[in-house]
């Protein structure tokens, strides 16, 4: 792979799930994980070995410390971590089962990522050496500072010729700060290269999307952010809680790169699946060498892969995503 | 809601299952709860905020203690808990697993609820300002005191002019002390309005049961008990331990209320769906004033709600079973 | 016990405490309880079986829900606790080891309780048909409308005759919203019938406390304080942080009434010690009709139990507390 | 050791016991054990590689099975177990805690062993080859049946020759059939060699037991039951629920045998601490070849162990016992 | 069931699966279970009431203490298994998700079993009264010795007249000691009387198998035999690691007998699948006098079973099996 | 601190100890870690923010890719841990209790670690910029290569300048492949600056050990070993497997340095005491800048710090050992 330096920047967060699947009026024990969707991100990267680097805010205390420790497993440089009073942002996970929805309990407002002034990262320094800037649309939702930030950062990532990938990432329950993420967004992701595209309005159990379709999807993207260069798409049908189909494309502004379908039954925890997908694309991108098919191919598998495991992050070697990409008999037991 | 207080009667038990599914073979550890079909009723009525009292009885020791506490938690009211010495009623249940069946081990024989004398209750006292009755089949089972308890309760009922409900649940390893259902239940039904009505003979994985065969039920069962004003009915096709389908009837004597069917597959935990049911229809009769097409949706939802969820009681909540009627793409992660 | 409704006033925080006394940095697994110094009190004296009702202030979502459900298991009356946007205050707890102390990592600031207008509650309607008020000093450090909200609440209390009681529980890492205790508690504390009081400066292991070490603290509160009437004091001496010796004593203007002294070693939990002794000081003044030595006894064996259990909640029976207080041979198993 | 063959009689009990040391109203989940008195002996007997059979009686449903394949782990020879309509015995153990004494909460009633008619044994096939019986003061307290049927098991014991081995267990809480253990044990006795004796009336943590006090309570037994060859006593005393003392002693009519003295420290479990005990006697009388000395220390350690480990069986070694007894370091880490 | 005594040979060992079915990366807890293919084979024949001892090695420690307990749980002989120096075979075992295999870490070199000296075993002594021999591909895999002493084993067995049964079992990863199964096996298998069997090269997903196709690859290998008398096949087709179809056949010279097609969905441990299978054959040719298709429809619904039960061992009762081949509506809960 | 870069030697074990203290005999659940005496010396040092790198050898598999994450967690660099084919060492860890000693099953033999060759570290490029290197007794007892390895890298060591430290670290259950502890340590031992002492021969439970013993002893090893700068002594007094007394002492050749004695009541977890006491013995000769009193306050506050924790690893901050040493009021909630 090409020699590189990928920058984060994001909210870290834990994550608390009522151990068992029970759900929040069942439990009195909650697993815990380090997540947020950038986190996600960047450990994937660490974990497929790139050199990657979180830019993000922690507070002072041992939980924020156990945080550090978790960042560091994948191989995250932590040293653009700043450390200041306040808390750390959480989020509460009730997990879905068959008609019933999964359940997200938000606690993050006020954290200490959130209330960082504008001007607290050098972006400069952060920037020395980086080849690639990665950011998504919860960061600018959380707070006018954080929005702020991100504008920052990516001023100087331009000017400093970096790549820069964006996932949109959209939450209704975080834009609360002002604006509207119509007011904010455009601004931002006109400086961006590689952008989560918008899926083409298809029922996607019931209808095939064609390429023409997602071509047309991405040709509107690119004509709106110039910079564009890559739209990739991610395509999920909902058959229940624990049964989804999947499919990617992406579209470099000439071709629509189609992967297989795969049927996700029996999923265990699709929180984190679009930040898998993400990371894997940034992966394909660097380890591919032009070669878009893989690309998409390799961030599919992954996100299918991230479907049947606990917790945020896609704790799967870029071996075994390699393997159920070329594997059809992908249930042996390796023995 | 118009004003009401419902009257239940019923054992209150303890459940054990062993921990993460193991059989009972393989288990050192049991998870707890508290069940029974009239308090799985009652739980859920408290639940959708109804006002509720449970007449039961339980031993005088702190577990007992604990039941208590946890009648509270839903808001039931436990003034007409009597306490005396005895035991307190439990059973085993160990979950299916595809081919497998579910097991239970009844350990509720010699309770001091079926040791109760006939006259412990004052029913005068207790159905005073009462509006409703519910009982269920599994009471009048339990021993030939309790089918006395039942028999007054229900002759004080008629007297103050409360509506009653039934479910008729028969359990063969139940009636033991002398008696057959056939003999003990008819009289007793005759006193009630609202039933759980015997489903069409047909085999529902591969037919389809019409309007007319549940009409043809229904009308059955209101020429036998000509108080019975609405009887209902669930209907369960099993494809495996972990897959049902499962669809509700209303009958009101002039038409047949249906609702639609729900695959219910990666079941969690099937116990007390039943009692999920008949709560809905009860709770449905008071909150939607009349229109029963709502009222069946809203049991039929509630209950395939509850095969998603551990453990005898239902813990949804009415706004939850309001938002899987009414929506289509339920598996939403909410955030 | 002669008629009483008991109003206390303060913050239901979820307490998460790694589970098997596990560090922050070794879990992943948190037990949780519902917590929070007046919340104890309040459990507490339901849990005797007194007539109590907490105002309070709780978010909208699940989990909130399930700490309502946690009040009402204890008879707690919720009818005065308020919904309204904003987040659950927390506490992590991490359990001490020998020579190792515990820690608490806040995260309350900025929750409902705290953000809530000072004219929220009715109090005059609240405290309608209620006979004494219980808050601590913890309300008034977590924000200025908390702070304000306590003063309004004392000074209904005041003018409908209501007996108050006080804890002091000063807690340095939370007054942060501008003014310091120094300012703002005797304004408060004027108004109040029973208080903690503040312990002679003894080395409690090394040396004896003496009646008149008790009578000059005793009065030098009352002096300060005309409306008091009681002075309670707990004495602890810390061996480690298993092992602790513990004693309670009461002034009435009078005499000073002493408690035995307990060794408390292989301590389970000690947080909510100090709730639990307060709890039990509102329950002997009411219990035992002015028997004042009966109610110092109590409250100290109350709060020795407290130590022996997991999580903020005295978990015992009045009988057991009793049995305490009588038995000398108080380890034999009951069989 | 010599050729022997032991019989036991006694009921098979499922312990229950909150996880993790919680008390009943805190859990809802509970660690199982398989225990009771006699069974706790035969354990002990096969774990220390002796031949043991016990005649009992089970359900015969799942968790039946389960308890006989406990049985079989240890060695119990099962084929004197019989199975018939009923119920398994349970019991519910909640820890102690410091001055909280430990609670039982007894389900036994009504199981198929007190159910058991007084002929459903054939002792003298039973008996065939056996060289000794050992009994408790449980069996004939939980059913008339149960009383009649230890009598005719010793009145064959006695034709064939046995050597007969008691523990007085007194359970106030059984004794509910109505005869006291005063109009029953007495015969029962008679036919006895090895007793559990009355430990002399001292206050063992301050006053010291001397041979005198022992040897005297041992002459007055075996002046009431002349068949008594030897009586074994064990002295515990209480300094708080995690710490006692622990020694024992045994008297043969000539010389009164006494062990070191035990500081147990940090107790994890006393329940089945004198089930050990009695376990260690038979097994040092045959084991030891008249060595009376090694048998009450090898008891008396036994005994000790046990209360360092969960459960009511003693999971130990005999190894490990011997050790114990010799080692004066006890605590050296094997590595 | 004739008289019959059952010898097996082959090494014992302990599963580690991380609790929860989390992956390598994501779990401090495992569970453990002890298997092995002829361990598993002789639980189940114990268990199903069968005369069977087993043959192997085990180190001297405690943990190897539990293994022999665990053994006698199910009635297995354990006086052939040798005690000597060295280690406890170990096997990791992460479960599947959908289109992600299962993984097992084999920690299994260099055991004590693998090291034992040709000669340890006195096979004249140990088939003393024996009649039937059951050996897997395994243990000619694991070691030189090992092959050896398999040899040995049979050329005794052959002498003595028992039938012998074989399960290929091939691990790619065991073969490791010098030659290849192609070397190894002919030899071995020449002594047999029953066998697993190649499965015909068919896609059992997409395509229906013949009997004409099970009958020829019987022939082969009865050709290739001449001591073979039944060859058995099973038959898996795998849609995801959850989901499985399950069939069986049995060839004896003459016929092909088939059983039904089991959809396997699901599924909870696939490990051990193929063990329940054989031991179903081998307790099938006892059981049912020659019924062969009550032979293999016993022994693909015992191996069906085994699919939705955690653990190598399948802990199923024979009943329960019967019940599941005989009933269409098997997923009552039994109540 | 001074600039440094500290290199450590050794085995990386995987740990297993039954769930909630349970025997061998009792579980069926371990909880793992990674451990070994180096790893924990290694662990220590990142953690408390040194520069630290760790030579050892790993197998291939995921489970050795989880203890290369759990290294990284601590900032441990992982860069000269070699991969190659063969085993995990493990070790098996049972918990004391009162009178009962710990247990450890040792399960290393043949590890990859054991198994690599003489000259597979380049010790020229790995000491690069190193200015220390830490190495314990264990590593020449596992294997001859083992031996030679260590020989090798303090021969470079020497060569250019490193100081080097030295734990004895003797277990007799290790010296197993020819030459004894006698035979090879000394020679080793001549090229290290800073070791472990042997503690004078004194009873520490009932006897004063003198500055003078400590002298004595630690000129009888200056003597021996003319490299020798510091020698570094532990005494521990065992009251029973839970209360331990602890204290340090530290000798240059002129002056003997020594702690307070800490009562470690209620131990949680002794293993790595010894690691955690060398780790900040180096810690403290880096940190203190020849202030040999903090130093050895230091190394002796840490690990009785490790004594409360679960684990090989000393789970603390330096920041809390600072605090324990000065505090004379440890126990106090930091709230
Ligand atoms: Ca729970
Ligand atoms: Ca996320
Ligand atoms: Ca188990
Ligand atoms: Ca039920
Ligand atoms: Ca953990
Ligand atoms: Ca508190
Ligand atoms: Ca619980
Ligand atoms: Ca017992
Ligand atoms: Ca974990
Ligand atoms: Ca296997
Ligand atoms: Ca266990
Ligand atoms: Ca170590
Ligand atoms: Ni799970
Ligand atoms: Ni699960
Ligand atoms: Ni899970
Ligand atoms: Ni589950
Ligand atoms: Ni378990
Ligand atoms: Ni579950
Ligand atoms: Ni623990
Ligand atoms: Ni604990
Ligand atoms: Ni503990
Ligand atoms: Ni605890
Ligand atoms: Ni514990
Ligand atoms: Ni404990
Ligand atoms: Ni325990
Ligand atoms: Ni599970
Ligand atoms: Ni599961
Ligand atoms: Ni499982
Ligand atoms: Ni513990
Ligand atoms: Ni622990």
């Amino acid at each position: 792979m090409k020699k590189h330096k990928i920058i984060t920047l994001g909210e870290i967060l834990m994550r608390l799930s009522p151990i068992r699947h029970k759900r929040f009026g069942q439990t009195t024990e909650y697993e815990t994980y380090y997540g947020g969707a950038e986190l996600n991100v960047a450990s994937s990267l660490g974990n497929y070995g790139m050199n990657v680097s979180m830019v993000s805010v922690l507070p002072e205390h041992d939980i924020a410390e156990d945080a550090l420790m978790h960042m560091r497993k994948f191989g995250i440089d932590t040293s653009n971590v700043l450390r200041k009073e306040g808390r750390l942002g959480l989020y509460f996970v009730e997990a879905p089962s068959m008609q019933r929805g999964g359940k997200v309990i938000y606690d993050r407002a006020d954290s200490a990522f959130t209330q960082t002034e504008v001007d607290a990262f050098d972006w400069d320094a952060i920037f020395e050496g980086a080849t690639w800037f990665h950011w998504s649309g919860i960061t600018p939702a959380v707070s006018e500072s954080a929005a702020l930030i991100t504008a920052k950062a990516l001023e100087v990532a331009e000017a400093k010729g970096l790549k820069v990938s964006m996932d949109y990432n959209y939450r209704a329950k975080l834009w609360q700060w002002g604006k509207s993420h119509e007011e904010v967004m455009p601004a931002l992701m006109e400086k961006c290269h590689v952008m989560s595209g918008i899926h083409p309005d298809v029922d996607v159990l019931n209808e095939e999307v064609t390429d023409l379709d997602f071509a047309l999807s991405g040709k509107e993207m690119m004509a709106k952010y110039p910079n564009c260069e890559v739209v990739v798409f991610s395509s999920r049908g909902v058959k229940s809680a624990n049964h989804h189909t999947w499919a990617g494309a992406l579209f470099d502004g000439k071709k629509v790169y189609r992967t297989k379908k795969y049927e996700l039954s029996h999923i265990v925890d699709r929180v984190g699946g679009g930040d898998a997908f993400m990371a894997g694309v940034i992966y394909g991108l660097h380890a591919f060498e032009g070669d878009l098919q893989q690309c998409i191919d390799f961030a599919t598998a992954a996100s299918a892969f991230k479907h049947g495991i606990d917790g945020d992050f896609n704790a799967v070697r870029k071996e075994e995503v390699m393997q159920m990409i070329s594997s059809s008999d992908f249930s042996k037991v390796d023995r």
